[in-house]
């Protein structure tokens, strides 16, 4: 265990105080295993600012003593990129503290937030305003506006309103230093400069720790419609996505696909799930689309459906007739984690694509794993809308350590060779954290390391922001 | 005159041929002023590289020769960006031979294109595949593709869709040292290491030479319904704002305020221009509406007015009932430009403000001038659903030059103080180039000029990419 600085902890408590530090080891457990439970680390101390003033002085302080810090958010990362290394260094720097909402401006259209804000409060703040903020994820309950803005969280409505960089005008940030950089702006233009705020987001806390956020609301979308799809492939798939964009316009927020292998595996594993059409069919996908006019969606998909059964895209299709329904669809495609679990032992891949070669990339894939893992199944869905594919592949449950770290290795290797020969990223939503970070070394150009390692070195010369992380 | 490296042009001519170098001075002229007229450089030549490896190949050799380079696209900047110094040594790298549309992806909502392509001709190229791209401004007739994403343009839809930066899935940029970083990415998603593309993107050159760009495509609009409606005041408008958005959702693409002051400086100055309504209003504001549905924009423009006019935030509002009306609305607000000029010496202002914070802006801006300058008009107008506003002020025709650049000076420092006071931005979509360097000296922090300038040192440690330029 590497030492920490003999008198760090009281100067970190003179800080923040008691209730700023998380010391015995029962409360930290909490802050040192991930949620997919993939990583455990060890701490000297997990720190909680209340503001920003005390965040910066937490870095200060860690800047003079040379001590590496790990911000934190929800801990519901799928990287690990919130998780200290096992050396016991590493202090966890935790928003959890700072967790105010500062400011709803229903007439700017904007909401200025402390970065520990659970992203579930971010959406019902907004609609209590009548208005929409549209990040939506499966952690939603858990996650932090933080967390989502340093890892550029992705999620259901991309298609529509993008990943969560676009969803921010302005960041506050404190640096490796402890110096803040105040880039919390309410403005939708702003050429003043660099853009720093998107370098900060979503370099998962290797080059500052964000404070505060002024994200972008949206107007209250009274409509919604949801329809549930069965397809013959994939290939169905990705032509209804053309359909439906030219009848329903950009007003679709979520168009999710799902195999048949998925759905059984869900309704197996899944309580109160069951098929929303009475037949089987290989693919499925889901459609929702929202509208400020109640009406609207529910008459647009109507129509981009019967064209979709004419045109012999979809074979069977059903539309939610209230909410409760539309519930269930959901139920289907968010239980797919746990389904998956149950199953097996998932090697999850977070590829994005051209929406253009999808078809070929899944064609592709699915005959070389064929051929060089026949035993292991593939379990095939996402946000197709966005070009986001989850290509899993399931490993048999208690396979020995060795051999299970052999096929994980064999089958990335596989799958994200063929998404970069596609010219794709082998993370479109999750991030890199230690999860990648090596993959990442292979797959991106020298030119293209160099710069990000020149910009760490510039902006965190000491290497004390989330070390062993991304880079 | 700084001497350029002798065998420098010679070397030029190996990479880029006859057709790539402009050196004789009556061709260079239309190179070296820019479109306002407010600058002239001069430079041992113009390079017009034909490829990207010709572009790298230029970049190289310049770096060789320690040669500064100005990068240039268009040459319709508003802040001088694009032209050399007078000192002879700034040599010009246009992209205008690089101007050839690449691929459309109808089915990814992809268009890739070379830096010089005008921007009328991607709009052009998405109508021909039944698509959209969004991006439209008054130069879009000469303005490059390349000059949107290095100055990241705005214009009139920024509402609905963003600025240039939010336009573009990838860049491919040349470096200082004549890297190529390669980041044509046709993907929704990626966060597989930092945000570089948003870094080039609006650095005006300074950080490297856009060659490539992937764009985002969306459904085509076959709905479009514009109003122009007379207003009490400025209050009135933000007002107008939120109560349009209630009703039409985000489907608004453009939403521009102006002053009867505006208005009748136009009616005297711009040829076949009338008022749209028949009575005379202090403001007038032109709505936009856009969908993929034909009747739908007309239907809600029509009920928000209804509403408006009911809840007394319009006094008069009429619909254009043809596209010939409608381009009739257009030419008034776009005639702004050239009515200021015939009026005086207009001193533009480039505001960004958070929405709610317009009308106080206004009110306070008005006070001061009206104060200290009560000689001189203020023409106020803009792009209001954004929070961007032209606060120009006309200085008289024919002041001596001394008499111009002190008025000049106060005034801009009256109005960038408030801005700034209101955490707003001194500029929103022009950019900085020579304009406002000084002013963002004056404004921006310690920690942001810091961060800024130790990127560009990483970046181009030679200070060769576009030099006085920004920073």
């Amino acid at each position: 265990m590497t030492s920490t600085h003999p008198s760090l902890i009281e100067r970190l408590h003179a800080v923040v105080g008691d209730a700023g530090l998380v010391l015995d080891a029962e409360r930290q457990a909490a802050y040192l295993t991930d949620w997919p439970r993939k990583w455990t680390g060890r701490t000297p101390v997990v720190v909680r600012p209340n503001s920003t003033e005390e965040t910066a002085a937490v870095m200060r302080l860690c800047h003079q003593t040379r001590t590496p810090v790990v911000p934190q958010g929800g801990n519901t990362g799928m990287t690990g990129a919130g998780i200290p290394d096992m050396d016991g260094a590493q202090i966890i720097v935790s928003m959890n503290r700072m967790n105010r909402i500062l400011e709803v401006d229903a007439t700017s259209n904007t909401m200025t937030v402390e970065a520990g804000v659970i992203l579930a409060s971010v959406q019902q703040a907004a609609a209590d305003a009548n208005r929409f903020f549209p990040l939506s994820l499966g952690a939603e309950g858990s996650c932090t506006i933080g967390g989502n803005l340093a890892t550029n969280a992705g999620g259901i409505s991309v298609l529509r309103y993008g990943n969560a960089r676009d969803l921010a005008l302005g960041v506050e940030v404190v640096l490796a230093d402890g110096r803040v950089w105040d880039g919390l702006r309410a403005l939708r233009k702003d050429n003043s400069g660099y853009d720093l705020r998107n370098l900060f987001i979503g370099s998962e806390g290797t080059l500052g720790v964000i404070t505060r956020a002024v994200l972008k609301l949206f107007p209250a979308q009274h409509g919604r419609a949801t329809a549930w799809v069965g397809l013959r492939s994939h290939k169905e798939a990705v032509a209804l996505l053309s359909l439906t964009q030219s009848i329903c316009g950009d007003r679709i927020i979520a168009f999710e696909m799902m195999s048949e292998f998925g759905m059984s595996m869900i309704l197996r594993h899944v309580a109160d799930t069951q098929r929303p059409l009475s037949g089987v069919h290989p693919y499925y996908v889901l459609i929702e689309l929202a509208d400020a006019q109640q009406e609207l969606p529910g008459t647009l998909l109507e129509e981009a459906l019967a064209a979709a059964l004419e045109a012999g895209l979809a074979d069977d299709a059903v539309l939610a007739v209230n909410d409760r329904q539309r519930q269930q669809f959901w139920k289907i495609r968010e239980g797919v984690s746990q389904a998956q679990l149950r199953e097996g032992h998932p090697l999850k891949h977070d590829i994005a694509l051209p929406i253009a070669r999808l078809v070929s990339f899944i064609d592709e894939a699915n005959a070389l794993i064929a051929a060089s893992f026949p035993q292991l199944p593939v379990l095939n869905f996402g946000h197709i809308g966005d070009g986001n594919l989850h290509y899993n592949v399931l490993l048999p449950h208690g396979l020995a350590d060795d051999e299970r770290e052999r096929l994980t290795a064999e089958v990335n290797l596989c799958i994200h060779d063929l998404a970069i020969a596609y010219r794709g990223s082998i993370s479109a939503e999750h991030g890199v954290g230690r999860l990648r970070r090596d993959e990442l070394r292979r797959y991106k150009s020298a030119v293209e390391k160099d710069l990000m390692r020149s910009i760490k070195a510039t902006l965190d010369p000491d290497q004390l922001l989330n070390p062993g992380k991304v880079l």
